[in-house]
């Protein structure tokens, strides 16, 4: 079983939180691969990345992408999620844990802002 | 003259601005309707939001969006830089300046991030 944890910052305002509840839950509707898609918060929110990784393997996940919601490449990314999936790798020798690129590091996502850019001016 | 301003939030971490700036500089290859584009910064680094969208006007922009690079709809997208928006309209009422919406509402997100999610699975 394939398993998605799309993982955000978290804030103390819920409602950006919860924005990234419901991205995640279009997530699951426009995915054709993974088994289970959840999401998981590096402070302020949960759950906790530690509590997402454990909830995938035990619903059956034996690959685990986990994707870090951010778009720079600051101490988050190059080394707090990084550790927490180092711990999850030797607490789960059993699962493949893969640490996707962060969501800024994609090369689409220049021609995402050029869209909406171009559709802001209405053309 | 089309222009486009990506406003990110600013970061202490020099290397987090100059991604920013890097990825102002793919904008400009891929683009084909924007004469001219720039990023700007709310807070912590340079050029400030009234100092890019004034940059751009004075090149010759008659038509500015101003692109919010932020994946959640916290106080900085819903109050800051609407704010910024508007006192820059009451300066410069012959330049049309639009407000695209934030990264993080594209619809286009969700497919992308499924996208980098299965790359790293490598399928």
């Amino acid at each position: 079983m394939k398993a998605l944890l799309l993982v955000a910052h978290g804030s103390r305002r819920a409602a950006s939180n919860d924005e990234i509840r419901a991205l995640t839950a279009r997530l699951r509707d426009i995915d054709a691969e993974f088994d289970r898609v959840d999401c998981a918060f590096l402070e302020l929110a949960e759950p906790s990345i530690p509590e997402g990784i454990r909830s995938a393997i035990h619903a059956g996940a034996r690959q685990l992408v986990v994707l870090p919601y951010f778009l720079s490449a600051g101490r988050h990314v190059s080394e707090d999620i990084p550790g927490e999936v180092n711990s999850a790798r030797s607490e789960y020798p059993d699962t493949e844990i893969m640490l996707a690129p962060y969501l800024g590091a994609s090369a689409e996502i220049g021609r995402l802002l050029v869209m909406q850019a171009s559709e802001a001016i209405g053309s």
